[in-house]
């Protein structure tokens, strides 16, 4: 292998509309040279600390086990939130301030510890005076030199109990006698599916296969968005344009779609914990 | 030579906005840490398969002719459009649903083989069960496995004949005693340029040269859409602010647009098969 | 170091929506396959040659100082326009057309030396005869070149005097009894920030500290767009949600935000130098 040091993965609400990125990614570079750096997105949506919550359970798995990632959604930064490094139990760092971001790597795949950033160490020390840029001054900057070997990570600063972490309550799904019952947790922002919280193996549970139609009611709160019968299949291309169809998506878990539309421009739909979904069978 | 193996150049249809190029990434740098890692785009208009098999010609050729490129705009995924993995004459590899995205490269450079891709060997295992992102699991997984050389192209899955290929029907550009023929072949939707599929060539052949004026009119189907006389110039920067203008496109056909404007949404021009073009001298 | 190659980082108006970026870092890769590209931004508004300057000024300073900057913002191309590498005081390349682009630099940190281009020399020999894409012929190519080694900078082309630079004329900010005077120099378009050209040391020579409420007024040319009494703090999340706020910005600049808001769009307000900003103490 030509390069051993763990690569840094980013994602922020920061956008590449101007120089904020590429200020970030030259600190990280002028920390060490040889440091591989990859996008994740920079287009979570604004201070949607939810959404870098989730886009992480999305991605982290999917990369080496050694990988840093670094995740600025970041409203309060330079007030009295915690900067932090936690170390998931697969092995990766993630770098991020300790306001929900780390809600869903808490329970999948869980953290084993979690250090906040010592600012006197592990900041970048000629900007000092600027507090508004922590995902240069102090997140980019603290990953690079965990990356890169310059320090270990007890050297980041003081560890910290672990159910400290700032966490969003998400409702687990459940089944009872009137169905299944989740959120929708998630959506695609690109193609308007909604993601459910509700695994597939919940599906067979209640005898569902691929073909059958099912009953989906969403509530947005107390009120009643969408009543309606659909079918289930293993991906979208099943129904023609335009039709409905529940899948299973590509974390295993139940999906809503329009084919080659959009479930959430079409619908209305939104996710969060106030976005119910039950899906049960037909009658 | 630090990394002789092949770059991996992506373009999708699934923009930046979540986490889905991020984990199709992973994928790859979990197969080989040592292979480099290009977007192409992540903008490809939704599911069209046109303007993926156009950017392939638009790019393919200025990267060195080992490079292999997955191209993942997919309606199809999960059904039974085939994957495969075409080379060209000049030696690039493209991993693609066969579904009408080598279009373009069949005619230039030309394919010289064509294998589908065997999922039982080819597919990442860890996500059996899901069907809706071939872009991780099969092409992103495949392409990765081949650029590493942990598998040779006959070991992608099994050839099939070239002529098989799917394609786009596209008109030839042609010459008569009524002008230049051709096409809108593809806008840039940036600056709003709409590009021909006539070669400038053409121009000469016809007699006409840089400043000289020429007679433009563009049918959408029946409907002629514009008939105006422009100047023909090596850029756009020849006529004033507003003026339009046609000149050589960086693919060395005749384009037309509108100095530092949008002649794509002054005239409501877009581009496809129906969009015909004919160019004759002023008279 | 594995690389010791110098990094190229790019930014341009093109987008990622079709694939010019994708052609020229594929010539990038073509003339030497160990070169690392970055993306600064590739979407500086159309044709805003201020707002390239200004990112210049923004990014360059925080990479390593060897790295070779290309900007394309380039409405000019294929005219008159001289196309040119400069070198700064901190040893940095820049590959730019000389438009106005050098204009920040050429004061923070200072241009030592320019050369206009020889295009005889280098220019991708394969795309002679068209004049509309110098960021894949021209700038990215010869980036390329200078970046791998292939030319020393003197190899680019002629010198020509550093005072011909094409420059905007951009006031200085400065301090009499009716307060501070400067300009909104830039807005970042994502947050709706706007940051002014005048130095936080200013703010301590009017007796200005964190936590003062301030008197701003900004005209744009005569008119009065916006006259009131907002707080100064080190960063926007010391003041409520929805609430305008004077704060200490990533270059150590005065500029003005709204807590989570847009100051851009909730006042109407824009950059440049018609843009005037007056702080004072409240008497």
């Amino acid at each position: 292998m030509m390069n051993n040091k763990p690569i840094l993965v980013f994602q922020t609400d920061f956008t590449y509309k101007e120089g904020a990125v590429s200020s970030m990614y030259g600190v990280v570079k002028s920390v060490d040279r040889d440091l591989e750096i990859f996008d994740s997105t920079h287009e979570i949506p604004q201070y949607d600390i939810w959404s870098a919550s989730f886009r992480l359970l999305q991605t982290v798995r999917f990369w080496p086990s050694d990988t840093v990632f670094v995740s600025v959604v970041d409203p309060g930064v330079g007030t009295k939130r915690k900067a932090c490094v936690a170390k998931t139990v697969r092995g990766n760092y993630i770098v991020t301030p300790d306001n929900g971001t780390l809600t869903h790597l808490f329970s999948d795949p869980g953290i084993v510890e979690v250090r906040s950033i010592d600012e006197s160490v592990n900041r970048l020390a000629t900007t000092t005076g600027t507090s508004v840029f922590h995902g240069r001054d102090l997140f980019g900057y603290c990953a690079a030199r965990l990356a890169s070997g310059i320090i270990a990570f007890d050297e980041v600063g003081p560890v910290y109990p672990i159910d400290q972490i700032v966490r969003f309550d998400i409702p687990d799904p459940w089944i009872d006698d009137q169905g299944l019952h989740g959120i929708f947790e998630i959506m695609d922002p690109n193609f308007g599916n909604l993601w459910t919280n509700i695994p597939i193996e919940f599906m067979k549970k209640l005898s569902l296969s691929y073909g059958d139609s099912v009953h989906l009611a969403v509530h947005h709160g107390s009120t009643l968005v969408l009543d309606t019968i659909v079918p289930y299949h293993p991906t979208f291309g099943y129904v023609a344009e335009g039709r409905p169809v529940l899948y299973t998506n590509e974390l295993m878990k139940v999906a809503f779609a329009i084919c080659m539309g959009s479930a959430k421009d079409t619908y209305g739909l939104r996710f969060g914990p106030s976005w119910n979904v039950t899906i049960k069978e037909v009658k």
